[in-house]
């Protein structure tokens, strides 16, 4: 079955895929067992849906092409309909809301944690999978719906170890903007140039925090020649208009407090934007902040009206989370780490199955960012427990050995046999490739005494490195000893706990 | 964008996927929580693997076709390289250790947890996506790796609560059959023709559990009708070589003591099965039994010589665990519930890409239908929390309700605020449908008189199905209590663990 080397395989995996391994795993789960938690706690439920989709239901376009769409993995079933592996975890809530709303509550409330796909070009920490973590209610326009999923995401980074102060959650709606724009003469419908315009527009906003005010505010009128010389066409927006726009998006506020903030943007109307669109946001953004009144971390949350997350799929208020603490970036540069994870409100996606529209808001978090940002914190870091290892001496009676592995277990102690082939010497290797922390011995001489004897890895590595301070190390502890064969499960616990 | 009709795309699921809701993701959590710890104590570290996978890594042949192979979900990447859900976690692991063998630790022992997929036709609780759960140890030929995997096999269903004599898990070798079938002239290697003969063998021992040892004897012969009428064309062996392997298949021993059903299959070789395959297989499976000895569960394994567990990939020892409790069949039919899961030693799956055989040994639980026994014996059923719903009397001030939640919530009671639109009728025709254990009320009387309201949901439904005890329900505890409002958590507690 080995077969020729032509015929071989080569053991690689796809592009932009990644084996994860233990350590990174069991960090990676005490942090979802933690979001898990208090998103129950909340009372959402949890749900799953199926990893692949048939692609019309995800949104997608099915054009007379090989593959239907670029971002998304996509292939032809049996019966020759398009499937894809999903992108989100949104468009399947949409999917499965459409499909079953005659049974459920309403409001319906549910998270999902998964893997979810994306087809795009892989790049250094750039993934082709990887894990989402949503929480959504769908079936009410009511703010409160928005004010407790900004409670939740707040409540999950606490619950994970981030403290009061390392975190903001900045808030906007997608209203207010709507209706400065409006007022700019850039109304949400209207011609494909207006909307062609509103879009660049939207595009050059979203830049703020790379480019500053001033280069948006270059986008937004004749153009921009970025760092390397590159010239991007600008909107070609009145200085007027884009007065107008930058006053919403940089408001003349020295507050933290959302409070204040609002009461700054409650001036607004005074200065022209007095239509619908930007009241009912301005109306909307005040019974968000009103619960958060009772709410004991009122003073995490901040109003940001440069807050834009994406060109489409919100249409209401729009939150994100944001670390701010400073990290080094790759220049060796303090900067603030930044967001991990955000939503909005979303009130058409359900509309696309049904043909009305469904009120729901949600958020995402970015789990393999948030991760990183908590191992910095040393917020929540699990790892596995300690391991001992046990050799066997005679490998044609394991027999003893497995039955000092059992008591080990019994006594809550993670603990394994050597089960491979090797002698003892190769024994010990496997057991310090392995990270074990002991490694116990039976020999014929120990056995006769009624002796084990544990060998302590980490202290035994120590101890060849500094051999000057040998004296001191065994004085406090010794690499190796010998204990009474009865009393194996209580030395082992010392040990180990000692180790910690 | 809620669009005209024509474009509405229907919301449905991929055939042969479907969706799952919290109660049953609740229970299978707990239970995979529970293999998970049990996979952890001894020693086998967690390793995911991409979904995806190069269809040759997986040993898939590719063909000059659109789809390479049946039962596998393929499709091709961007760069033409043919890409495939992966349908087991063997396959990916073979991969790893193959690209990773310099840095692992040998034996290396990993355990995996997650969804495959197989593009086969869908039915009644026939599913294409479903989730599997494996240990292996690779780069050991020790028979005590084999052990190990039986005790770890059986202190997991111990974990999940099955009971000493509700499971057995059944050992054989795939040798001592080889073996036979070499003594009744068809060997493992030679001519195509002995070769498929020998598949028609191992095709037709398979079916002994379904059609009986008479039926396993006509199909080794002549051929056999089935209850349909329809009739299979038989091997064709001689009544002597029939009679040579159903002796191995259908071991003469009442006793269901491992240790004694062994020496039944040491006088094989007296009755003449002397070659190296038999006697091998003999050596191996005394070895996997003698660490046994020394284990608490000795007698929840047996030796089964009719496990075959499928045709090809297993090259030493094969197990499979059996739930040996009665459950009812589609017809009304007392049965056994069968294998949840099973494995055995593969020496050639990391050949394939290195050209050197490694040798393997693991198995693979059956997730849902182990769930589906667990739910049975009520072993370990985890429920979501009870829920408690908190009504919202004046939509624009919902900080007192929030401010009832946050209380409930530090009490460690699952809560949530109404954050839907509706009038207090529909707020609690919501919390019925949620299947809230409590909903509590805060009106303006209420408020008026420093007290809330906590209306208990499952008594007063069953208040008003039986009319005529309700003089004793009420007597005992009544369906809505006003409690004062500083007592609200201790309150909801006390009612929660009453209702338990």
């Amino acid at each position: 079955m080995a077969g020729d080397k032509q015929s071989r395989p080569k053991a690689r995996t796809v592009r932009g895929f990644r084996d994860r391994a233990a350590g990174e795993l069991a960090a990676e789960r005490a942090m979802l067992d933690t979001i898990r938690r208090t998103f129950e706690a909340y009372g959402f439920d949890a749900l799953e849906t199926p990893f692949l989709e048939y692609t019309d239901a995800l949104g997608k376009f099915l054009p007379d092409v090989d593959r239907p769409n670029a971002g998304v993995f996509s292939f032809r079933d049996d019966d020759e309909q398009w499937v894809s592996l999903r992108y989100d975890l949104t468009a399947p809530l949409a999917r499965y809301v459409a499909e079953n709303q005659q049974f459920l509550p309403r409001p319906f409330r549910r998270y999902q944690i998964g893997t979810v796909f994306r087809n795009d070009k892989p790049g250094p920490g750039r993934f082709r999978e990887f894990i989402q973590c949503d929480a959504d209610t769908v079936g009410s326009a009511s703010p409160a719906a928005d004010a407790e999923m900004i409670m939740l995401f707040a409540d999950t980074l606490e619950g994970l170890g981030l403290k009061r102060g390392e975190y903001v959650i900045k808030l906007n709606s997608r209203k207010l903007l709507d209706g400065v724009l409006e007022a700019a003469g850039l109304p949400i419908s209207g011609s494909d140039e207006n909307l062609a315009r509103r879009a660049a527009v939207l595009r050059a906003l979203d830049k703020c925090d790379r480019i500053g005010v001033d280069g948006v505010r270059q986008l937004l009128g004749k153009g921009r020649k970025d760092e390397s010389g590159d010239f991007t066409k600008g909107v070609e927006l009145t200085s007027a208009q884009t007065d107008r726009i930058l006053k919403l998006i940089v408001l003349d506020t020295d507050s933290n407090d959302p409070f204040q903030q609002f009461k700054e943007l409650e001036k607004f109307p005074q200065s022209g934007v007095t239509n619908q669109l930007f009241v009912d946001g301005l109306d909307e953004l005040g019974r968000i902040l009103r619960p958060m009144v009772a709410w004991r971390y009122k003073d995490c949350i901040a109003l940001d009206t440069g807050i834009i997350r994406g060109l489409d799929y919100y249409t209401g208020s729009v939150f994100e989370a944001q670390l701010t603490f400073p990290v080094q970036n790759e220049k060796g540069q303090d900067v603030v780490f930044g967001s991990v994870g955000g939503g909005g409100r979303y009130d058409d996606l359900v509309a696309r199955f049904t043909g009305q529209k469904t009120p729901a808001v949600g958020f995402s978090i970015g789990v393999s960012r948030l991760l990183t940002a908590l191992k910095m914190r040393k917020a929540t870091v699990a790892e596995t427990a300690p391991l001992v290892v046990v050799t066997v001496f005679d490998k044609n009676d394991a027999a003893p050995s497995f039955a000092m592995v059992q008591e080990l277990r019994n006594a809550k102690v993670r603990a394994e046999p050597y089960v491979g082939t090797g002698k003892l010497g190769d024994q010990f290797k496997y057991a310090d490739k392995r990270g074990a922390a002991l490694v116990i011995v039976e020999g014929p001489d120990e056995q006769s005494q009624g002796k084990v004897k544990i060998k302590d890895l980490a202290l035994g590595a120590e101890l060849s490195k500094s051999a000057e301070t040998r004296a001191d190390w065994v004085g406090s502890r010794a690499a190796e000893v010998l204990v009474n064969r009865s009393d194996l499960a209580i030395e082992v616990r010392k040990l180990l706990a000692r180790g910690r």
